[in-house]
């Protein structure tokens, strides 16, 4: 396992951008998804809290929805670094937000084993990255998601 | 406002099915989110906790995810009860389960208002109703979204 392997985009962010619900380390009641290199693909995994369900024994929908969204903004930011010849780790990691998410059940994902998600990025442009996402359960792919992500606007950054 | 305005239709999911975390309302730690008839269309309020951001002063997608799945379910089993000549009440609400989401993240959604969610639904059949939600803010629209929803398949009853 390389050093870039283990080191989560997460992390990079600046503090001022590293509350997320989802992802922010400085968030303590959030999920704090950690997006990490495997090769060309991205990793991050989640164990769901007994109360994170749809009907008993499923996980709910906005939790997958929450998982992938930042799990690919994470892929996102860590492939924008790498189309510019930098590793997670060399500097702060860029802010990327979604400008549209679309995710297909594919069938219940089931409470219990710790969920992984994959991560694939195409790099657009300097701004614009679009990311295949998979969720497996156990070995199985329960939900694949299709992300586009965005550097984040100034207004965003202006507000905080 | 009619009797039925004010009733919800997660109030009527059967007690098994009762338990999601985003509508659930045996869910103590949940969303609890309420969708109720507005003429032809749908409505939900949803007040976000100062965790759900994504930046500072910015609710966090996956929240967004969250309502807009939740709220098209709700609108779901409203509708096709509706179709079936029946009203929020008149007897168990069927469970829906959600096939795919597709969200556009139009802009920002600001941290603070009430966010108003509208749904409006086709139903294309017994099992399969698309959803289209709109999230609001202050009266603008942040984000829309498109939902298709179906019956839940008895492998998940099954389960519980």
């Amino acid at each position: 396992m390389s050093t870039e392997r283990s080191l989560a985009v997460q992390d990079y962010y600046p503090d001022d951008f590293a509350h997320c619900y989802g992802c922010g380390r400085l968030n303590p009641t959030g999920l704090q998804i950690k997006t990490r290199w495997d090769g060309g693909e991205t990793v991050a995994t989640f164990s769901p809290d007994p109360s994170h369900i749809a009907v008993p024994g499923f996980v709910y929908g906005g939790l997958i929805a929450s998982l992938i969204d930042c799990h690919a903004m994470g892929t996102a930011a860590a492939a924008s670094e790498r189309a510019a010849g930098r590793a997670i780790g060399d500097g702060p990691a860029p802010r990327f937000v979604t400008a549209s998410l679309r995710i297909d059940y594919l069938r219940p994902t089931p409470l219990g084993p710790t969920l992984e998600l994959r991560g694939r990025a195409e790099v657009a442009s300097a701004r614009k990255v679009i990311v295949d996402v998979t969720v497996s359960a156990a070995g199985v792919v329960t939900a694949r998601g299709q992300v586009v992500a965005v550097r984040m606007p100034q207004t965003m950054a202006a507000q905080r």
